[in-house]
């Protein structure tokens, strides 16, 4: 039997790529120009925060993604393609009601921001079919999974008033539905066994420690970028509360790995997906936590609801729902954001002082919460139908999770 | 003979962690609340440089200690878990005065800022103990060295008006002798061969060069955040002073290496734990350093102390006190910071016009000294001692400097 | 035959080092001086983007440099020494007119990072010959490659009045011609076949990864440092045009890189070296930049260019010219910096209302060209000649692209 070469993206990505950077090019010539309004000062006292941002979608998230022993280039490759298109996407969405008053969309570092933590949640998306996609999935799904999310969020706020901090931070919500959904209609047969090549080693671990780290370093920036800071001490609260509540899911994640091991070892891909959880809880509740401790308090409760779905859940939805999340999104980012969403809430009612404004609260928080996950579902499910066909050819069982599908090594043969 | 198993931590490290952490939460509960009144300005000022910090503490420490060769998963990951707890305790140690006038401590990005470098003074002293303990010791060390840490500066403050700059700078001196005192209580027979695991490779060597480099970028920060910038022009000596003084201690360390090497070879480990010296030391004498030649004279010295101390000091701390250093501390931060020490008097005195105050500078600057070294030594010895207890499940020497003995690995065998 | 040694350094580089950095520390004790006039604002508003940069020249080239699978210490270790190097002496030469007037140089934030971005110039050269010159030849290249293009920018400032921003940004023209016409005068009989060792591997790929994403991420800070930002929006522009520039030509490069590989793949070395054009070409157009689709036209230019450039120039400029180019330097700087430089012109030209303006423009701007190519050619070809001399010991054909000729190793067999 011959080698099984997996099928070329030579007629498919390529004219993809090129087909849809020259309509971007063409949209932001017609419609789009920079925001030559603004004050020097709002520019440099964002841009600090606007390089964190970029190093979380970029970097975090590429290297947290290289943890597959023969899926580096991939993991990091295509996320630094799937952003730079998906960020280019979402600017345009941004802000295309203005498009129909003024005819003109303009742009400036905090619609930067905002496309890039968009990006995110299509990057979130992506991490649960992660080295069984090819790139063209890849960008379909980034760029379907950001105009959706987008859509959401108008809904949010047009429907239910939802201010754009707390529409944003949905993100984590609708992207793990979305990736799960997804994940679930590209189902293979036969991932209910491991992959030979789905594990990680020692070099690839530390890879992927160092996407972690990124990520863990810079959560506070991304809580806290769009936190305004007219009230005295409220971003300095957001930065400290989600800072806290890493640092305190960080140790009670490492505690229950080492307790749910019969060994009392640790798991590095484990310890990887739930350290965070923290840091994304606090970000859906950001607006109510008011105290230090309420951040802390969060962020133990996002380590323990992620670990044990890391443990329990993760295995159930591949057997029970044909859900084979690769990433883990649904315990890292799905879990944790819904945790946020409840203590959201908690937090809300604790503190208003009048029964009918809490209930009316809770009314549309509810409303916000049940239109985002049937909005995420849905087009998650439809995503993955069109990524289905044939048409856009992907690898075959025996290539997912490995580099050489999509990527020129050298010969070593022919120079060793 | 069966296999030899490192015994298991899950009945002391996850029992720990969880009473820890609930512990700090219920205390910053009941006690710590944010500073609302602090001005935006400040924040927005703050923000990068917290940042800078951040990424020296967390990804900085994190990466410079995986150049063992299978030791970068608890190089990387212990490091986070230390410093996300000796953060936590040094937040709330830092201001533990005002609870006793006011019942509640208050945080702001500065104490955040002071926490982390308080933390890195644990960071160094765990390098002594790198890759021979185990997490348990790790935050045991980390939480006992950090209040020592603390309770200094404040015997600094309390009885020698030391400035918090000056006395927090003392990290250094007070960092390596609490490791070094440590090493030695804890000092297994047999270090005096090198140990069959502990040594680089080409890749191990690249991602600890990850660290340095991030290290060596953000010291400016790390020297010049806590300068204040009423004066104009002292905030930016201490940046471009450190910047010079590291670029010096670059070039010479590496011209040290090759020339103490007898076929001209520079060594790796040796550079990385060179190259820093100079931040280290004009971080000590920092507020006394006036012009940029004074920064750069001070690394030059700094990399020739440090250089011939890894080369000689290091063996002869084995062989003749038994104090096996893993990551050269001594010569990395503690002769550097000594060297910084003695500049800071010399200069204090070159600077001062009358004999008298210069009298009284260099006692109360030795005076600082007697103490930081009398304090770090008699904990770190304790420290040791209560580390050395085999309630805390010690790893064997075969099982030092490698990732089986606390972290899962995949299992080859069952899917190749 | 006995093995095959390469030849110590010891009585060469050890030296130099130490004579250059003892000269360099005696010309700042007598000439240069902290700038204390500064205003607190300038410095705050500065010092994140001065990270930037440290960055970008430090850990974004060093791990560019990494991509080779046995020169990887030598790749980030020698781009450490030779920009610590590079840049004092830039210090040096910043500001040396002033010496002439007032007897000191004064340093400041702004010098600082000037002086890093024409060390950027000095690393670029350096890409051409990586693998193949040993230290003592990098220290030589970074310092003369500094000069010289320090001589182009003043001669360009005193003769055309090109401003400091424009002049500065010419570093990737003079860079890469500079680098190309010393790989030319160096090159090594057999070249033409492939080295040995002259290819990348999953793990040295990932490293160079990294660098390249640095450098991504941070090139909009590295574009718009020296745009003036009392024009409101400008800085803006120059930020928001590199980031679409950057996202084009990634998606571009990734577009082309598949197109033109008969089985559909990408190659990551063809990828990193082409993703940063767009940044490079809207370098040197900044300050005629408007529109974002500009940018992004220019972006896309820039990538097919590159990508071309890499794919047939590379190998013609081998066999024709005899140049090996190791990290393909014309391509991803040279020609993206050339078309470039064609973008200014055009923009300008379409921009001004006056003809005798635009022509007057056009002839400033092909003056300044044609300066800064024979400068970069003539004193590339100069600095070769110097270089090739016996005396500074090139490393043997069979020791390129190989770390062990520079680095000590541990001995494996005597430790396992």
């Amino acid at each position: 039997m011959p080698p099984q070469y997996a099928p070329s993206l030579r007629s498919r990505l390529a004219p993809l790529l090129l087909l849809l950077q020259t309509g971007f090019i063409i949209i932001f010539a017609f419609y789009v120009e920079i925001e030559r309004k603004g004050k020097a000062d709002a520019f440099i006292n964002f841009y600090a925060e606007f390089q964190d941002v970029n190093v979380i979608v970029i970097l975090g998230f590429g290297f947290l993604g290289t943890f597959l022993v023969r899926h580096g280039f991939s993991g990091s490759g295509f996320n630094l393609l799937v952003a730079a298109m998906a960020t280019q996407w979402a600017l345009i969405l941004n802000d295309i009601e203005s498009l129909y008053y003024r005819g003109k969309m303009r742009i400036d570092l905090r619609s930067l921001i905002v496309a890039e933590m968009r990006t995110a949640s299509a990057l979130i998306s992506t991490g649960a079919v992660l080295g069984k996609a090819n790139p063209v999935h890849l960008i379909l799904i980034g760029l379907l999974e950001v105009s959706g999310f987008i859509l959401n969020e108008k809904l949010l706020q047009f429907f239910l008033k939802v201010r754009p901090l707390e529409s944003i931070m949905m993100l984590h919500i609708f992207g793990s539905l979305f990736g799960l959904m997804l994940t679930g209609v590209l189902y293979r047969k036969g991932s209910e066994h491991p992959f030979e090549k789905e594990r990680f080693d020692k070099k690839s671990g530390l890879f992927s420690m160092l996407g972690t780290a990124f990520l863990w370093m810079f959560w506070p920036t991304f809580n806290s970028v769009l936190v305004d800071d007219h009230t005295p001490g409220r971003k300095l609260g957001a930065v400290c509360g989600t800072y806290l509540a890493l640092a305190v899911s960080a140790v009670t994640a490492a505690a229950l790995s080492v307790l749910s091991n019969p060994q009392g070892k640790l798991n590095l891909v484990h310890l990887q997906s739930c350290i965070l959880s923290g840091g994304v809880a606090v970000g859906i509740s950001v607006s109510a936590v008011q105290h230090p401790w309420e951040a802390m308090t969060i962020g133990f409760a996002a380590a323990v609801v992620s670990t044990i779905g890391f443990h329990y859940l993760k295995i159930h939805m591949l057997l029970a729902f044909q859900c084979h999340d690769t990433r883990a999104i649904l315990s890292s980012h799905g879990l944790p954001g819904l945790l946020g969403w409840v203590a959201h809430l908690i937090l809300q009612i604790k503190d208003s002082t009048n029964p009918v404004i809490a209930i009316r609260f809770a009314l549309f928080h509810i409303c916000a919460l049940l239109i985002t996950i049937a909005l995420s579902v849905t087009l998650g499910i439809l995503t993955g139908l069109l990524v289905k066909l044939k048409f856009w050819r992907a690898p075959q069982d025996k290539k997912c999770f490995d580099d050489q599908a999509f990527w020129e090594f050298p010969r070593l043969a022919e120079r060793k």
